[in-house]
């Protein structure tokens, strides 16, 4: 499968190297078509990754990936262009957290609004599915690594296929086993607003390699 | 010991029952000194339990817990009366839920301020503890409901010595195992920020007997 991945951090270049570690040809999108970061990947990842624009990315992908910083993901996003999300699966990982407070950073937006939210309003016509957000982007594609994968993942979105084809995904091609559909879109606030105390944890621990599990 | 409990609610009446079972001396405390509920809860209680305003609760207790509505927390304490606290834990339960925009309920402080916050810097004499608001009033008192107890409880506060007499309270009165103390009370907002996707889950479990654990 093509798949866009937008951003050029450490969730893009892990998400990404996955994808064409399964096979699919992966294009990775930033602000300019010659981002240093995205042509080490490439050259990290051989011919079946390439890199673009944000536009190019989106547009090369049957399935997007946004793993752009959340504070900027809007911008990124318009960047790429509605007509390139147009009926496709939109998978947001991204998370609105602003560091320039200092730490701990604060959320740009929660508790009435979410950035799945905002980005499944400013393109209508995309099918957004918040996931993997809530956890680091080693355990996203590793989920084994903590306690055999015996821990959560949660997704949100407003169509049902999309949200059956991104569980798909995160089961058959990174390894989740327990999979928990919170409901529509506006749920993405629900796990958005988890990563205040995933942060106060990471604090704790000195290590990213935690997740959230719920108990019955 | 002498405890007060404020709020006529589940949560108080569950807490207070407890706190009675295990042997205390316990007052609940409300708007009025003759509250109905509260004069039921004394009934069912026995010689252990009294009723009486916020303030005779307040200055009844050496520990008072705040199991009050959190919307409605800050003017129950400020009846109550800041001389009532001073110097003393106060264990702050509550979550602040609004619910006036119908559901899901929407919280009326978060991300850069808590209820625990706002209640530490409202009584800057008394001891703040921010714990048991993020699992269900009956799995506080009997976390081995669940799981055998094997899940999670985090606890937030300023004075470290008012945390480790919290911490026995809820690990050899109440029987949680798993403690995580996340620092100081700027950290409420974390686990108050877990509210909305508990009530989510809540909605999908059709039960409130679940809890969170974090997986290493």
């Amino acid at each position: 499968m093509n798949i866009g991945v937008l951003g050029t951090g450490i969730v893009g270049d892990t998400i990404g190297t996955k994808l064409v570690q399964l096979g699919h040809n992966v294009k990775m999108g930033s602000r300019t078509a010659t981002n240093e970061k995205a042509a080490a990947w490439v050259k990290k990842n051989g011919s079946r990754s390439s890199q673009g624009t944000f536009a190019d990315a989106a547009s090369f992908g049957e399935i997007v990936m946004n793993c752009t910083h959340g504070v900027a993901s809007l911008e990124a996003l318009k960047l790429a262009g509605a007509i390139n999300f147009k009926n496709k699966i939109l998978v947001d990982i991204a998370n609105a957290l602003d560091f320039s407070m200092g730490m701990p950073p604060l959320l740009s937006v929660c508790n009435t609004d979410s950035l799945g939210e905002q980005i499944q309003r400013a393109f209508p016509d995309a099918k957004v599915v918040k996931t993997l957000n809530t956890m680091n982007c080693i355990l996203m594609v590793n989920p084994q690594l903590v306690a055999n994968g015996d821990h959560d993942i949660f997704i949100s979105g407003n169509d049902a296929g999309a949200k059956t084809k991104v569980t798909e995904i995160v089961r058959d091609w990174f390894g989740w086993k327990s999979i928990i559909d919170l409901g529509d879109i506006t749920t993405a606030r629900t796990t958005e607003m988890l990563l205040p105390i995933w942060v106060a944890l990471m604090g704790i621990y000195k290590s990213p390699n935690f997740n959230f599990k719920i108990i019955r």
